[in-house]
């Protein structure tokens, strides 16, 4: 499918999106509405995603495992507030084998309840202290406004769950996975998330607090990207997670929770994606490389054909396509495979047989800027460093834009100017109706509150009451 | 945990079964009836499981996907066969968001029909064949006799889904991928399993025919571990499933579907597993070696912890687990190791430290026979070769015990006697009737029909009529 219909980001940025969605075929709407179906090349993309955060899970200690789908309504009813943030987006099994079942079933929106049962379980001695377990879910929210990878009603994510014995222990496990999220962002996928806390009002329904990687998108929207949740001892006390410390006297234990989804994957669309179309990452790019042979004679076909297995062979360390569509043209095979973002196009043809070399186009630079003519011995070696170049240019690209579109806002007038195309950077009292008058009057909300602040005094830009604590300001996905 | 409560396997094979699971901590029961947990160490067992017969499938073209959760419930119904063979089964979401739904979801058994409906959005020309996809994915059947692992309400399972321009082509696949579970089953999991097509009665739901891995468990029951089925036109007329041939004319397309869950889970620990606990086969063990320090004094334990580490760097090439649990005895961490079923166990005492060995003991071979003392700069080399011979050596076990279990029964008298402790391989007239007596009078059912006979003529052996077909009949889980 060629790119010529693609609506530009500037004209239309919404639409953009949906477009390059279905022309990538990275997903597909399913007939059950807002349920979506990941096609092979968006699967696969989630799959470099899996592996890249799997390591890193396991290099922290976590095991990976699995809990039910289907969790009995009075668990979700133990954690008060959990119920209450929850019960609007439930789907509910009422049959099943064509009896009408005693107690409906819940389709887990997400599982603390029914894995703080299975800890309360498990659990009996600070000797099976800290718990650290994570698993790879669907999920479902019974959302009414839907948008591929965004928000449907079934997604797929990572839940990681760990019970500690010490509030301080859960505290670190917390910011120690919200900086896993952060390097992952940053390191693979070449996002440079903005990481902090949550408002009261945004936080998750049970915790005390929640931290986020947020990313700005093309449009200067934000997209929360992965959460972190310090859970303090409510699920421990609605669950009975409890264990017997060393003076054999019974505690409760203090417990975590953190998830990534597929959401991620529209970050990474609406990150780095032009008006030609996607740009993967390299990193997490379902594939890397394409070779487009391009000949005019069936002798020429022959030896350009013969040359790229070649060429193949030197690149197996790398995800490679060879695009053998021989009934398309050249043209028609740059202009899709930039369509679809892969990071590296070599061109081949007679001349580049020839004299042993091939022709590498960077796809986030165009023409001749892009183009160089690597010798046959060399190609390990230049697409290495050419993958990595391009990790860094979307990385700094990205980087440059996000902050040229963060501004600090010191008063209400600037804050609500700014949040029409950009993040404002504002003085805050951290009251919820300040924060409810701004999402009233301006669409925008809080993201987060940064980790780190200079802690030097100002007035918060709606009341102005004293405060140190600055927020960031966008209208969000 | 020790293993001294552990019922024998000959005194009541089923409750050592269910012991062992719970005791190696592979799953556990959920609080939904018929649920089930898999905890970290079944669900790493599950994860080697994937990524040998993930790559398996790449490797033969196909890519993966995912697919919704729920299915409309109409969508089932557009198979005859198909809606008849689950609907006893499903889960049904009546309600979301708060509102009762207009036509019900059912909770996906499998996903032939949404898939269907997918591919005749996607396939429209013989370019676009053949499309070959596979999800790794949860499904719901809502059975009332309910076992961890072989069979319950929720399972893990990979479904494969492929779409063809001719009939031949789809048997082809078909039998592919069941040579792909076979070649799986005995080179990864050692289980020597038996390949066959099922009969009219065991077959798939809206299959033409399907064909089976069946494993011979410790207590002589089969196990279906696998199945590929050729779907012929079936689906593709069910969901217009078409696409323009090169002459521009519609047909329809040929599918298949496959799968193989962790019900295999089931069969490896009901094929290699003995009165110890669990012995896992070396290739997809979660642990593939522990190391158990033996010291008497903080000076030995100093000695002894500095010189497992250099043996841990030396196996970083292994799955390897250092028992650190300095509070237990060896001894106790011997039978646990055991219990769990890890392939080898290498001891560590000042004595071994001194003279720069290891003693390595495997779990497959009792007492002094088991045991070897390895140099340390042999180990890697050795621990090579003795997983390798671990694996060939459980493949005989389980072969021999096999083949000591399958008789010709060439009587019904015969095969009465032989499948209340075995397999009977027997002529058979294909009749239903004849199937359902044996049945009947045994419980034991088809297994399957080999595909390779040898043709001779007999007699079935319950009616007596002439015939050329053999079929294995057992007790089954």
């Amino acid at each position: 499918m060629s790119n010529d219909t693609l609506t530009a980001r500037d004209e239309n940025f919404s639409e953009w999106y949906n477009q390059i969605i279905q022309k990538a075929e990275l997903a597909d709407y399913a007939p059950v509405r807002g349920c979506m179906v990941v096609r092979p090349y968006g699967w696969a993309l989630w799959e470099n995603i899996q592996k890249s955060l799997d390591k890193r899970f396991k290099d922290t200690g976590h095991q990976n495992a699995a809990f039910p789908l289907f969790i009995p309504m009075s668990f979700l009813e133990k954690e008060k507030e959990h119920v209450e943030g929850f019960s609007p987006e439930l789907a509910v099994v009422t049959h099943g084998g064509g009896q009408q079942l005693e107690e409906p079933l819940v389709v887990r929106p997400t599982s603390e309840t029914i894995i703080g049962y299975m800890y309360s379980k498990w659990i009996k001695s600070y000797r099976d202290l800290p718990v650290l377990i994570n698993q790879w879910a669907n999920v479902v929210r019974w959302e009414m406004r839907t948008r591929l990878f965004l928000r449907t009603l079934e997604f797929y994510w990572q839940e990681g769950h760990t019970a500690h014995a010490t509030a301080q222990e859960a505290q670190e496990e917390t910011l120690r996975m919200l900086h896993v999220y952060e390097d992952f962002a940053i390191h693979e996928a070449a996002i440079p998330v903005v990481t902090g806390m949550k408002s009261e009002t945004e936080k998750f329904a049970g915790a005390i607090h929640s931290y986020t990687i947020e990313a700005m998108m093309g449009d200067t929207k934000a997209l929360q990207s992965g959460t972190s949740h310090y859970l303090g001892q409510n699920f421990a006390k609605a669950f009975d997670i409890q264990y017997l410390d060393d003076k054999n006297q019974l505690q409760y234990c203090w417990t975590t929770s953190w998830g990534l989804s597929t959401r991620f994957i529209g970050a990474i669309i609406m990150t780095h994606g032009d008006d030609k179309g996607l740009i993967m990452p390299p990193r997490l790019a379902p594939i890397q490389i394409v070779i487009v042979p391009i000949f005019r004679t069936e002798e020429e076909k022959a030896l350009v054909i013969e040359y790229a297995q070649k060429v193949l062979g030197k690149l197996s360390a790398f995800r490679v396509k060879f695009d053998d569509r021989f009934e398309q043209t050249p043209g028609f095979k740059f202009n899709d495979w930039e369509m679809r973002g892969v990071p590296l196009r070599i061109e081949i043809g007679p001349r580049d047989v020839a004299s042993n070399k091939v022709v590498i186009a960077r796809r986030d630079l165009p023409g001749k800027e892009g183009k160089s003519f690597v010798e046959f011995d060399q190609l390990q070696l230049s697409v290495t460093t050419l993958l990595d170049d391009i990790h860094q240019a979307l990385l700094a690209r990205a980087t440059q834009f996000r902050d040229a579109h963060i501004m600090d806002a010191l008063n209400y007038d600037d804050l609500k100017q700014v949040v029409q195309n950009g993040w404002a950077y504002s003085y805050w009292c951290e009251s919820r109706e300040c924060e409810a008058r701004i999402k009233e009057d301006t669409k925008a909300t809080t993201r987060c509150i940064p980790l780190q602040q200079d802690q030097v005094a100002g007035k918060c830009v709606v009341c102005g009451k004293d405060t140190r604590t600055r927020a960031y300001f966008a209208k969000a996905y």
